[in-house]
């Protein structure tokens, strides 16, 4: 009997072996279909990452280095003038459909780098270039991710139980994710942890991606709602809280999906540790305290209709609705970065993690 | 311009002026209609506690208590064999519409110890006495609100936030509720509080019923996710939490609604005080610690699919369910009842407003 393909089966995002389309699950079909779809053309990659049918930070990063060389390879002229106008006006394309993602940016910009690197050579040439770069952007993540996944799997030990919240895993990464990673390292080596993964209101990414990826990789995996950690914990059944983050401050204070800082609050009353999963390119030195992070607000609709299909709040209700909240970092038991583990205070361990970087 | 009827125009349960029927807010419609619907027969009776129709202890005692009188008067005999035998039978019945609801099989013994203790006496008077009696269940109820009320305010000063979790509100007894108690007193003496209602997953009960009730009356009312108390504390919105409970242990540790203990540790950790409004029929001091209370299991399907409509998990993902969660007395500010305000060391303190209540 052939064995049922999993999610880790799979790149989340991946060039196809003819390197003529962009592979990628199709989140929005989540939980209930696992589908791969193949994307050529620029619109079809503008709507992809537009409609969010591949979404994360890292994720889109890699999406859009392998959808920029795709389209450039596309592109039918010798003559770098030509072909580097029509790189830009793909690029700026690409680059509209999420403005605020700076890894789609940031991505972007590396690519357009290498052809101004190398105008010199041949358009074949830089096309060839291209396709290696986009591959190393993916490297890179990978890289990124399984070193966080190393150094995280070494502050747990076998059989212990594992809280995550939202979803910072595979799928928002090409592969293990960031939270995830030593949840997946530990899986592929036996560890046998048993993992509760909180829904995550408003947009129940734990119950729709993070439950969906660990369940299909085969982990022991609980759904939880988002008030059910306290029962968790006090069960005895969580040894480790292991979270993502969006912005890292200076002084560890650190800006994730709402309601991490609520995870982390409880931890911190049953004295579990709390783990923030942390890509040096997120800590922000120049943030110096989580004050100076800007929160973003987000639709009503989101809180008061389930999938805006059936009203579950009166008419008019006021709703707050931040997307993220800021953990003190007092509530932190460590940061864990490629480069390795930073313990407080954090003024000084994040400042050696960047050095080692640099 | 005629001023719209809010919740607070009403009773959640009442009987009607020509007193032939029992009238309740139908809370299966909530939050989008408010219907008061008449209830009659034994059948429409049993249904509407059956179907959730009226909800919440105190409401459901009261409901059965007029209830009870409504079916005994539609009785035809002058003969006490006859109409006990009846009387029992039509109790029983309505005792089977929700088994597990203590309050629902108290007021019905209550009912029956009328018809025991008057059965010398002709029909006629013990129906009117049965009439006094289910009055009496009700006015009781708004005693024990309203004196909860009036010391849940003097606990907090005018303007100040308060957060509270899942509906201990009016809906739940027949007036003021119990955690809502102090805001309603609080609202008729122009406290301006502003309150934040958390909105209870998986049920909803916070969104669907809480901030429906204050809302329609009037209160100013912000609704958030479970995971969002963390970012309103730390905003400093927040001067107290009010909540109900379903058991109080002897040594103040508290059963209520799943999440309660979540926010109870959050409040600790940014020192904000957390009170339990518990009528003294909630308070057990049988139950030693929080230890002893069995904490219910309910389905994965209200986890993990909304309204039963659409799937937000894999299917066959584990779910873990609690109704409800214990927390800790050592998180607990005060417990409020109606003979007064407990607090630590709880032992001692509930020792003694159990001794008042005798």
């Amino acid at each position: 009997m052939e064995k049922e393909k999993t999610i880790m089966d799979y790149d989340t995002v991946a060039l196809d072996d003819e390197n003529s389309a962009l592979l990628i699950i199709d989140q929005t079909k989540l939980p209930t279909e696992t589908e791969i779809i193949a994307l050529k053309t620029a619109q079809e990659i503008w709507d992809a990452i537009y409609l969010l049918k591949v979404r994360g930070a890292p994720a889109i990063g890699v999406a859009a280095g392998y959808g920029m060389y795709l389209l450039a390879k596309q592109i039918r002229t010798d003559n770098f003038e030509e072909f580097y106008r029509e790189f830009v006006k793909q690029k700026d394309f690409l680059n509209s459909s999420r403005p605020t993602a700076v890894n789609l940016s940031w991505a972007l910009k590396r690519m357009e780098q290498v052809c101004l690197d190398h105008k010199e050579k041949p358009v074949r040439e830089i096309k060839a270039l291209l396709k290696k770069e986009s591959e190393e952007i993916q490297a890179e993540d990978i890289r990124v991710c399984k070193a966080i996944g190393e150094y995280g799997l070494s502050l747990v030990k076998p059989g212990d139980g594992i809280l995550t919240h939202c979803n910072a895993g595979q799928l928002a990464t090409s592969k293990y994710g960031t939270a995830t990673a030593p949840i997946y390292l530990g899986q592929e080596r036996g560890y046998g942890f048993h993992v509760f993964a909180d829904e995550t209101r408003p947009l129940l990414q734990g119950a729709r991606l993070t439950s969906y990826e660990l369940y299909s990789s085969g982990v022991d995996v609980t759904l939880i709602c988002d008030n059910m950690s306290a029962a968790v914990m006090k069960n005895g059944w969580i040894d480790a809280v292991f979270v993502g983050c969006d912005r890292v401050a200076a002084n560890g204070d650190t800006a994730n999906k709402i309601g991490t800082s609520v995870v982390a609050a409880v931890a911190n009353y049953y004295h579990i540790p709390v783990y923030i999963c942390a890509p040096t390119s997120t800590i922000d030195m120049n943030t110096l305290t989580g004050d100076d992070i800007r929160i973003e607000q987000r639709p009503a609709g989101e809180v008061t209709e389930m999938w805006y299909k059936e009203r579950m709040a009166p008419e008019g209700v006021k709703v707050f609705n931040p997307a993220f909240d800021v953990t003190d970092h007092e509530l932190i038991a460590a940061i864990v970065t490629e480069y390795g583990i930073a313990r407080a205070p954090y003024t000084q361990s994040l400042k050696e993690i960047m050095e080692k970087k640099s």
